[in-house]
């Protein structure tokens, strides 16, 4: 067996096994491991610097929206859940239980959060007095739990990490404009950053967050066509206000409840990233959320001068501000490229006696494979250049995918069979529960958010008048 | 009563309720608030800002030492706690327990995390193969949970945030000298960053980290002359290795047991940083982390130019890299000066109509009220040497009652009296369990850190040979 063909023959296919692939991938690139307790990860080095990096693109924009970060306590009373009834019901069978502390049994058992608005709720209530108070923009970075049959490495584990923010405002008006701007900015994010188009919209009252008035999220199509929910924005009304007393003296002098909303990401966006990029060599990095951009791989490195000159060029690349490093290790450079290919490096630079001497460098790049050669003496701008480019080019990849792979459907059948090719369906609904639930029965697909631009005449399971095109897929 | 004496009044006399200055302090500044269950803390927006401000520059210190960051699991196996005998002598008392989780009572109960020793060497061992493999260097941030009876903000609490360093060699020596260098790098960020001079060095068994060969600890001087331990760094030997099953093959070909090391600092910094350089009127924040490091107060807000003037002038600074804001709230310019004092800004910038036709602005400096004016032409530099100038203040206050109020005794009533006026107190001590816990019992005072440096003839307690000098002071 060829010894570039090694890497690529311990990941198992594709296309014909998709779901083998991701856990293959996650776990030979060191991104993350299993923990001790069933359905916990352990969020290895190289996993944890994508989410470091996702963090700081994220808070900044977080920020920069006017909001600021807070840390609320993990352990909330179990009747907190109860107070709202939805929310109870959405939640309470999926909580893990503290019911001893300090060696005694606790009067009343405490949950680990696996969302915080009650516990923010509580707080609000405690703070807010007038309406000068008003805006609330709070946000936490965090790990929550939620106990999961099924789980797989940063899809779906009982514990992960995210940030929730937590808004409350004076009005109805301002609630909902906080909602989809922050919809609006989850998605500028996943594009420019994760190179990741995805489609946003309402989801219907059956996906919608147990406890909210409206949800929406953005949906992101990976490899095999089927649909992740990489981020929600919820509107809530006044529900939680309601059920936990966040009243405002109002400038008119009347005591008055606010509204408020929530909305979230977390290291599910790791595997999107993941599911939406990677090919058959392994991962593909977007190089704004890669942890290592550029590596440089040292060729003939015993040779007089190699190492040096690999060294300096490390040197000035991260003076410019490219997260570079220089694999020194034992191995073969054919070893090293499958490896550096694998985790999913966007450039690797190879450098040798000749290229020295010539003054030059051979770039490679992760998305095309394609060779480029360029100054030395140049090198910063080059390799910025590139990144650059290939950032561009895994969104236009990922946004041709998202736009090709749109078929309608009239019928469930003609549903079933778009996803059954990979394919996100559009298809006109009659608003009914019984349609969406017989539509998931059939064809294992799910309403992921409904469009709101787009009319249909008929519902396509029913035949009845539609109220609503809906993006029908299967989805993670 | 003068408006300007409203807000001390508000808290309580520093030199003679000093824990009530405390609570009053860090409640009304709005650092923290109490969460809804017992022990635990809400740390609101402008306490987690410092916390950030903690975190960027203790973060690039662990990094630049070489660690990188992970994240592993909250739940730890009951099981895995009792691997080592010490450490689940030290810790089982305090741990918060779920027994439940989605619904049904689980086979095994689940500790959240009191600190992560044993998870990681259950990662570790798995992980860890060859010498080639080492060092493993790796660190997280996270929230933690002690059960603790006695609670106060950011002291003491049952939930708190920290980061935990846990790094694997191959010998002895790289490990302690691994412990040491942490230890460095804590007292270096602390002197740096917090401008709280420390006093390092080995702590006695009694009050070594469980589990751990030995433990080095920093210890900062509060405002009473009580001692806070703000960082602890735990040089562990074999012993969580051979809990674990920590091994490796060396390069003679044989199986042996890694040398481990654990070092952690947390959220009680803030405490720290409170405690050490407060006052009667409230924070007193050094510059380099404090969330608001410029407070541009406009005077005569409502004439024409000042609000535009004082919003240039923000952006001015920001753009300098200054952390700057301007209290455009309709309270009097009295008010405000009382309220950013309170909560510690290092620099106040007083801006009028007089002063934006002279082109100057008038600066305060939080740490000695001292009152000067600079050109507006020349404000980020004015502002940024100022800044400059209390970090460094601050610490030479500190450095100074750390040298001043240290005194030494032979006797354990001298030790007495040495505590009881406010001092740390150095004194001989034979290295017997029972004279360090008499001596606690009769002062109230323990052993700090064990004085490496220095020689004493005779124990104070029981008289015979000391073995040591150590270092004595009641404590937080």
């Amino acid at each position: 067996m060829a010894k570039e063909n090694q890497f690529v023959n311990q990941i198992a296919d594709i296309e014909t096994d998709f779901p083998r692939w991701y856990t293959d991938v996650v776990i030979k690139t060191k991104l993350v491991d299993y923990g001790p307790v069933k359905g916990t990860m352990v969020i290895r080095p190289y996993g944890y610097a994508i989410w470091e990096n996702i963090q700081r693109e994220l808070d900044a924009r977080i920020k920069a929206t006017g909001h600021q970060n807070a840390y609320f306590p993990l352990l909330i009373p179990y009747s907190y859940m109860t107070r709202e009834a939805e929310h109870v019901e959405g939640f309470a069978p999926e909580v893990a239980v503290v019911t001893v502390g300090g060696g005694e049994t606790l009067a009343e058992p405490l949950v680990i959060r696996p969302t915080s608005e009650t516990i923010f709720g509580e707080m609000y209530s405690k703070w807010l007095q007038s309406y000068r108070d008003l805006p609330i923009l709070i946000n936490q970075w965090a790990n929550v739990m939620r106990w999961e049959k099924t789980t797989r490495p940063f899809l779906r584990t009982s514990e992960f990490l995210w940030q929730e923010g937590h808004t409350a405002h004076a009005t109805e008006e301002e609630a909902m404009e906080e909602t989809m701007k922050m919809l609006g900015v989850y998605k500028e994010f996943a594009e420019t950053c994760l190179a990741i188009p995805v489609f946003t919209g309402k989801k219907t009252e059956k996906e919608k967050f147990a406890g909210a008035l409206a949800t929406f999220g953005m949906e992101a199509m990976m490899h095999d066509g089927k649909s992740l929910q990489a981020g929600t924005s919820h509107y809530m009304g006044q529900n939680f206000a309601k059920a936990f007393d966040i009243q405002f003296l109002d400038k008119d002098g009347t005591h008055k409840y606010a509204y408020t909303t929530s909305w979230g990401v977390s290291t599910r966006l790791i595997g999107a990233l993941i599911m939406a990029h990677g090919d058959q060599r392994g991962l593909v990095l977007p190089p704004v959320v890669a942890p290592v951009q550029a590596i440089i791989v040292p060729i003939a490195a015993k040779k007089e001068g190699v190492l040096e000159a690999a060294a300096e060029l490390k040197a000035k690349l991260t003076a410019a501000g490219v997260r570079a490093d220089c694999d020194t290790s034992d191995n073969s450079p054919g070893w090293k490229f499958n490896e550096w290919e694998m985790k999913g490096v966007p450039v690797r630079i190879e450098l040798g006696p000749r290229d020295i001497e010539a003054g030059k460098m051979v770039l490679v790049r992760r998305d095309t494979h394609e060779k480029t050669e360029a100054p030395l003496a140049a090198a910063a701008e080059a390799v910025q250049t590139l990144l650059a480019d290939v950032q561009k080019n895994l969104l236009e990849r990922a946004r041709k995918r998202k736009e090709e792979r749109v078929v309608t459907a009239e019928s469930v059948e003609e549903l079933l069979k778009g996803v059954e090719a990979g394919n996100f369906v559009k298809a006109g609904w009659c608003g009914c529960r019984e349609c969406e639930d017989k539509i998931k029965e059939q064809t294992a697909a799910s309403a992921r958010v409904i469009v709101e631009e787009e009319h249909a005449d008929k519902c396509c399971c029913c035949g009845k008048e539609a109220k609503h095109v809906v993006l029908f897929a299967r989805a993670y």
